[in-house]
C-alpha cells in the first residue's frame, strides 16, 4: 500500500528510460491535500547531491505538493549544470501538476558524477503524471530500486488516521542516514512543526542506526508527507509512535536486502554510560570488517569485537566487558567466558550484545556481514 | 640483516609447537650492549593484549635487554591468567640469558581469547637461548609470521652506525598503530630519550598512516632497542631520519602483502588546511569499503572518494574538491573533470590523490583494496 495507504495522496512509478536496463525509474507522489503538511532529513554527508540541497530550501517552506524521484543516477558532483537538470525537474513537474516549483520535492538515487538524460527525465514525468492513481503506491515503490532486490513498504494505521511509506537502499548504508530514499506519507492533519519532530525522532532511532557497510551516501532523503484527508489530528505522541514504527520496519527491510549480505547483525550494547557511548561502541563494532568477515563465517570471535570496543572513547573497564553472540556470553569480564562452540550461527539473524557495565543506557544498531558478494557487487561494475 | 644488522644484538627464531602447522613461531632478540637503551610504542586500542601491558611497563624503565617474541597467539582477553603466563614467559626469559625480568619485553600476535600454550613456549626459551646467532636476525622475522606471505625487514646505514628491523603483519591493520609487532634496533650510542622521540615521530609518519583495514589490534607493539656498540652517537635528526626510513620501508612492505590485498592504495591529500585535516580525509577514503571493492575492480569510482570525504569535518568547500586517480584529475571542482576511461588501473600501486584547496598541508595514507580473498581469509577460520 505504500505512500498511498493514507488519504490524499496519489502515485506512480513509470519507466522513463533513465536506466539502460528498461526497468522503472521515476516514481511520482502527490499530495492532494486538503491541507498539505511536511517535513524532510537529509544526509550529513557534507558533499550533498544536487536533488538533496533542492529539497532542503523546499522542505524549509514547511509544504511539498509532490516528489518526483529517480533511480539510475545520483546527480551528484555534476556541478552548476547538475542543479540546473534538478531545478528544470520541479519546473517540469510543477507545471505538469499545476502547482509552484518552491513545493516540488526532488530525489535521485545511482551513480555518482554522471548527469541525468533530461531528454528522457522530463518526458516521463508527463507519463508519470497521467498514471497518477490512488493506488500507485506499489509502482512508485517498484520504480525508485537501484540494486535493491525487492520494493520496501510499510504501513501503520492510527485511529481514523493512517503512516505508510516506501524505501530504497542496499548499499552504501550508514548513519546520517542510512543511504537511501524514503517517502512518508500520512492522512493526519498535522502542521509542519509536529510533522518535523516527530520524523527527527524517529530516524534518530531508525534509519540513523542502520550501518550496513560504513558508506554514506550523498543523496539520503527521508520525506514526511501530510495530507490533512482524515480531518484527524492525532496525539504528537501516539503519531510519532506511529512514524516510529513504519520507520523501523523500513529500516530492517534496508538491512535484510543490503548488498550482498547473509546475515543481519544486530547490535545491542547495553549498560553503557550514555546513550551516545552506546552508539558509538555499536557503530564501531558495526564497522569492523574482522568481524563481519568472521561473522560470514559463522565464527563467533568475540575477539574482534572486544577489540573494536577498545577503539571507542566509551567509558568502560577492559577487564569488566561483557559480550554474548546468540544469548551465549562467550566473553565474561574481558577474558574467555562459555564455551564459544554452544553459539548457533545458522540462522540469518545474528544478535551481538555487548555489555559494557559502565551504566544503565543502550542503543541498537543494525549492521550486515562482509561477503565475497558484496566486494563482487561493488567491484564488478560502477555503481 | 633484520635485527642482527646492528653491532651488538643476537637473535633466533625457533618452532616451539605453539603453532598447531610446526611452523617457526618463538622469536629472541638480545641486546649485548655495551650501553642499552630502549623506546617503545604501543597499541591506542584500550583493550590491551597481557604483553603490551607488561612491555609499556619495562619499557617505561628505558631499558630493554631482550625482547621475547611469539607467533601463534596474541595472550589478548586472558584475563589475570594470561598476564601471569606473560609475566613467567619473561621470568623464564630472564632467567636463561641472566638478566632482570623487569628488562625483558614479551610481545604476542595471533588469535585473540586464547590462552597460550606454556608447556611448550617455555620449553622454546631454552632453545630459542641456544640459537642466538649474530646472524639469527632472519630466522627471527620468519618466527614472528602469523597470516604474512613473507617476512619483513630493513635497513639503513648511517656512518658508522646502522639502524635495522622486523615486522610482521598482514590483517588488522589500521592507525593507532597498524596491527604489528615490530623490533629495530641500532648500534648507535643514545639514551632512551632521544630514541623515543625518533621512534614516536617515525611511527606517527609511517605505520600510523598505514590503513589496510580499518581495524585496530590489541596487541601492536613497536620497540627500538640500542645497543651502543658502534662507539657513535649520531645527531637527532640524521638518527630519527634513518629510523624513519626503516620505519616506511617496513610499513610499505606490511601494506604489500595484506591478506588478500589485490591492490596498494597510496592516499595523497593535498592543500589541506591542517595535516590533522589531511590525515583524517586521508583514514576516511582509505576505510571506505565501496571505494576499496571500486579499486579492486579496477573502476575509478571518484564519486565513492567524495563520498568519503563529505564524511569528514575537515575544511574544503565541496565545489572546489579534485581528485586524481593514478595522476588523471577525474573531479575538479567537485564535478566531472577528465574523461575516467583514461586512467590506467592494471598495476598493483594505485594513487588516489585527493585536492582540498583549502590550504597548504598534506598527508600520505596507504591502504588495501577489499577483495573477495579477504572475505575468505578472514571468514573461512579463526585468526
Amino acid at each position: 500500500m505504500s505512500v498511498t495507504a493514507a488519504k490524499g495522496f496519489t502515485a506512480s512509478g513509470i519507466a522513463a528510460g533513465i536506466k539502460e536496463s528498461g526497468n522503472p525509474d521515476l516514481a511520482l507522489v502527490v499530495n492532494t491535500g486538503p491541507r498539505p503538511a511536511a517535513a524532510g532529513v537529509f544526509t550529513s554527508n557534507r558533499v550533498k547531491a544536487a536533488p538533496v540541497l533542492w529539497s532542503e530550501q523546499v522542505v524549509r517552506g514547511g509544504r511539498v505538493s509532490a516528489v518526483i524521484l529517480n533511480s539510475g543516477g545520483a546527480n551528484a558532483c555534476t556541478g552548476p549544470a547538475g542543479f540546473q537538470d534538478t531545478h528544470a525537474t520541479a519546473e517540469k513537474t510543477a507545471e505538469v501538476l499545476g502547482h509552484n516549483a518552491g513545493e516540488i520535492a526532488v530525489a535521485s538515487t545511482g551513480l555518482i558524477g554522471v548527469r541525468l538524460p533530461m531528454d528522457k527525465l522530463l518526458p516521463g514525468i508527463d507519463q508519470a503524471a497521467a498514471q497518477l492513481s490512488a493506488h500507485g503506491g506499489e509502482k512508485a515503490a517498484i520504480a525508485i530500486k537501484t540494486t535493491d532486490t525487492v520494493h520496501k513498504t510499510a504501513v501503520v494505521e492510527g485511529d481514523g488516521w493512517v503512516v505508510g511509506g516506501m524505501a530504497k537502499g542496499a548499499g552504501m548504508l550508514a548513519p546520517g542516514l542510512a543511504t537511501m530514499l524514503v517517502v512518508l506519507t500520512t492522512d493526519a492533519d498535522l502542521e509542519a512543526g509536529p510533522l518535523d519532530a516527530a520524523l527527527r525522532e524517529a530516524t534518530r532511532l531508525t534509519f540513523d542506526r542502520v550501518d550496513s557497510d560504513g558508506c554514506m551516501s550523498t543523496n539520503d532523503t527521508v520525506l514526511l508527507l501530510a495530507s490533512g484527508a482524515s480531518g484527524i489530528t492525532p496525539g504528537q505522541e501516539v503519531f510519532a509512535e506511529a512514524v516510529r514504527a513504519v520507520c523501523a520496519d523500513l529500516a530492517r527491510q534496508l538491512i535484510g536486502d543490503a548488498e550482498g549480505a547473509s546475515k543481519d547483525i544486530r547490535i545491542e550494547v547495553v549498560n553503557a554510560a550514555s546513550e551516545d557511548d552506546a552508539v558509538e561502541v555499536g557503530r564501531s563494532i558495526a564497522r569492523n570488517n574482522l568481524l563481519k568477515c568472521a561473522i560470514h563465517g559463522e565464527d563467533p570471535n568475540w575477539g574482534r569485537v572486544l577489540s573494536a570496543i577498545g577503539t571507542t572513547k566509551a567509558a568502560f573497564e577492559p577487564d569488566e566487558l561483557n559480550v554474548a553472540i546468540n544469548g551465549v556470553w562467550v566473553c565474561k569480564k574481558g577474558s574467555v567466558g562459555e564455551d564459544r562452540d554452544l553459539v548457533d550461527m545458522r540462522y540469518r539473524e545474528v544478535v551481538i550484545t555487548a555489555d559494557l557495565a559502565a551504566g544503565s543506557d543502550s542503543a541498537v544498531i543494525w549492521a550486515n556481514d562482509l561477503t565475497a558478494d558484496y566486494v563482487h557487487e561493488n567491484s564488478a561494475y560502477s555503481s
